[in-house]
């Protein structure tokens, strides 16, 4: 176990977000708690747009991010087919985040929805 | 249940902070989270220093935050007594939140650790 099992919402925000070959895809600039429990359920990331998806925001389940010392940074397990095709939303708009929501954002990642 | 059972981290910082009396004790200012499972673990409350203790940030577990709707912030079952003694950090100052310390800041709240 890390000396340091937690970290400040302040410091994940605006954390780099690379993908398995060590390209960037963008920034995390949200997190999406769970009222009732306290539980972080998605990560927004903000897409670097440069593939000509845009700045859409896309929720990521917390689970999936890994955090790389030497990057300062996480890696995720993300092909562009997943990306092409995964929830999202525009900057300036927020999502209703009902269960329902949730369930299709971690079926889309194939992340069991806990 | 609320038809937004989520909440964005951007939209807890900054959140006031008030007592059972309605007197603002401070606001939100960070999240501290559980990297291992993602659960939020204290939400630090950067006191209003009204009372002579200064800027500190007082750590709070997550589930003694009620919002209220009219008051457009947290309500927290919180008496003078507690927060005297409470656990608390100087604003440039971040403390190794082990699980022991976390024990220590549930207990202090006769909050559960779960």
């Amino acid at each position: 176990m890390s000396l340091h099992p937690t970290i400040s919402s302040s410091k994940v925000e605006g954390t780099k977000v690379y993908n398995l070959a060590g390209e960037m895809l963008g920034t995390i600039d949200d997190l999406v708690i769970d009222k009732r429990n306290g539980h972080v359920r998605y990560a927004a990331m903000e897409f670097g747009g440069f593939l000509g998806v845009g700045t859409d925001r896309f929720p990521l389940p917390w689970s999936m991010l890994r955090y790389d010392v030497e990057k300062d940074g996480y890696v995720v397990n993300l092909d562009m087919t997943q990306l092409r095709s995964a929830p999202r939303y525009a900057k300036d708009e927020l999502p209703l985040y009902s269960d329902a929501y949730g369930r299709g954002v971690y079926d889309h990642y194939g992340v069991p929805w806990v």
